[in-house]
């Protein structure tokens, strides 16, 4: 399944080079993931998913007032992690790509299997 | 005219004492005012709207995951500048009211009188 | 007594106006308060000083590089509250001034009195 | 040529899990890369160094209030772009890597030679 959110560049998203500011894309990825999970309650007050790698390619620079969609997809999964791919898309080219690692933690603070529809809603086919 | 803006709470927006960080309210509010503007185009290179002082009251405190709406009005108009009044509505309630007062600045860095096309697009009955 | 700061613009800081974003100095300016009580232990889990309304007045843009101050001062004291003072000092001059009002607040979410050694800290002669 | 940067945490800087928030890592990464270039002039106009990918593997979280240095190093040098390693260090601990390509880009858009000095400054055996 790919989730799309869509977002648009304020000043608090560029820097003084004109551009979207490299840090931020990280946030609006974050932005674009809680969007996905919003309905899901997490049990047994679980953590849920902690960002342990991030990876991220700048292609080509998003600007001031540009409307753009991050598509999200999960591309590993694993017992107690998996890994999501995020693509910054604006009238179908790709501006950046970013890779995180997610662990899943309980309320113990240790990793432990992901909860069985919290699987179910990101992976299904229907979004 | 009310100009009512949807807004989403995620980690990037809280602090550590499990609430929106109190200066993430002024990013979202600019978020807004960027919105109700996006179809402005500027003319002539102005730089736009730059705020010269600005007062926020935080009543209740948003959370994470939190919805809700940023409600903006222009308040005052002068020759080359105006006041707007932004307010965090979340199921009826107020949150934090903002007002910013922004000067109209042309390409030259200095002020000048607002394009009449843009007051008619944020002072018009329907939004 | 009057706190000093110093403080350095990166590219996180700015905006696409090539300037200082506005909503950054308020993040500054708690930088600026959190190292002015970094040797402060809050008393009994107490939450601390909430900020409950804040005004800047941006008088000069700061911009990428520029090294400069913040000078916090307490201006008034209440019982269970206080307004500080912040001025963006360079070279002399002031770019922004911003006051805040905070509330301090217990482990029980209300207000309490401020406790007599923190207000030492903040208002002695000497810094 | 090690150079270190001495950084401590703001409630900005941190997310409602009581942790620095994963994005802010990257922001505090290029505070201190500007600190390095500080007094580092670019010449004849040149955009600079852009970021073109960035890894970051998160080992522990640092917390507010914590004090630590950023430590960055060049691990690789191209003729038109490097790489630094940059580890978030607290009492000998490392809590972070991030490695960063960037690429010098010269006024015209595109990538050129990074200049000799600027190799000089940051590969120089002292700091």
């Amino acid at each position: 399944m790919l989730h799309k959110f869509p977002f648009s560049i304020a000043y608090a998203d560029t820097d003084a080079g004109g551009i979207v500011y490299h840090g931020r894309y990280i946030e609006i990825a974050e932005r674009a993931r809680m969007n996905w999970l919003k309905e899901v309650a997490l049990p047994d007050n679980d953590i849920g998913f902690v960002v342990r790698q991030l990876n991220i390619k700048y292609i080509k620079p998003l600007k001031l007032k540009d409307s753009f969609y991050v598509e999200s997809e999960i591309t590993k999964i694993g017992p107690a992690s998996l890994e999501v791919e995020q693509k910054f898309v604006k009238d179908g080219d790709i501006y950046a790509i970013l890779t995180a690692k997610a662990a899943y933690i309980g309320k113990d603070l240790h990793t432990k299997p992901i909860p069985e529809y919290i699987l179910e809603k990101i992976t299904k086919k229907e979004g």
